[in-house]
């Protein structure tokens, strides 16, 4: 229980985020550690559905995440969590909610041009044709991590590379 | 984890709802049993600070905390809330996160003129002198539930006598 902790996943739509949560996941679930998955897309049906995507919105959607993702570490949960998260004092302010150590901070370099080349939900597309605006990395701003824990190119780095070295990090730290 | 599940104590302040929800988790872990508490006034302190006492205000803090709990029952937690949650409609929308006997209402009864006496926060105390407005049974209503699962009257009923009716009750529905 004591080593329940917080994963925190940023980066643009369609960098992988939920991809690599959902591998991490299930990894920690394997290795017998309670987990919890909080994704943004998920959330946002539910504690989170009454804001919108002004900044003012979210924001306040990053700190619900992140008030539920301490309760859950609270109560001896692993908690991985994925969301876009475009703003660094808002991931600051999460990261403040836990002790050092109990947060981690992944950051999804994926470029744009890759994210809008994948882009599995059409957001990119739609964004281009004009159908859709307030898009984070292509007409809203994303602030990359001044000082991420880790920071993955996933067209260089496979999901099980990255679930690896995550879960090496955890064990170095539990060993030290 | 098929068996997490959300309990969810309502009744005046001062009615006994974070003596028995502290009283039940712990009985809970000692059975094995992994939970989570979510405290009314915890919640305040965090996940709802943005939240005041309007009725509207009331009802989205208990939206957000039904929310909470469904996360942490997804995540397979036994959730034990205390909360005044004064209005109906707001603990039946709860209710309907869940599936059918995976949520237990919980009723303290508990009278007016007994949490007033007890009053350790001593809110009736300030509400009787004019310095607090708002409070739940003396200027602000509580809908007493129409269909709890349980019904406890605290100056009858001793805390350990509750849990045994809770636990047991669970016990049964297991068993059947």
């Amino acid at each position: 229980m004591g080593d329940s902790r917080c994963y925190w996943i940023t980066g643009l739509p369609a960098a992988g985020k939920t991809t690599l949560a959902m591998a991490l996941n299930v990894s920690l679930k394997q290795g017998g550690v309670a987990t919890a998955l909080l994704d943004g897309d998920e959330l946002r049906k539910g504690l989170c559905a009454d804001l919108g995507l002004t900044n003012a919105d979210r924001s306040e959607n990053i700190r619900r995440a992140g008030e539920v993702a301490r309760l859950m570490v609270d109560a001896g949960l692993t908690v991985v969590c994925a969301f876009v998260s475009p703003f660094e004092k808002d991931r600051q302010r999460v990261r403040g909610l836990f002790t050092p150590g109990q947060f981690t901070e992944v950051y999804l370099s994926t470029s744009l041009q890759e994210c809008a080349r994948r882009d599995p939900k059409h957001l990119y597309e739609r964004a281009k044709a004009g159908a859709l605006t307030g898009l984070t990395g292509w007409d809203s701003p994303y602030e990359a991590p001044a000082h991420p824990d880790f920071t993955f190119d996933t067209q260089c780095t496979s999901t099980e590379q990255m679930v690896g070295v995550l879960l090496q990090s955890i064990q170095a730290t539990a060993g030290a």
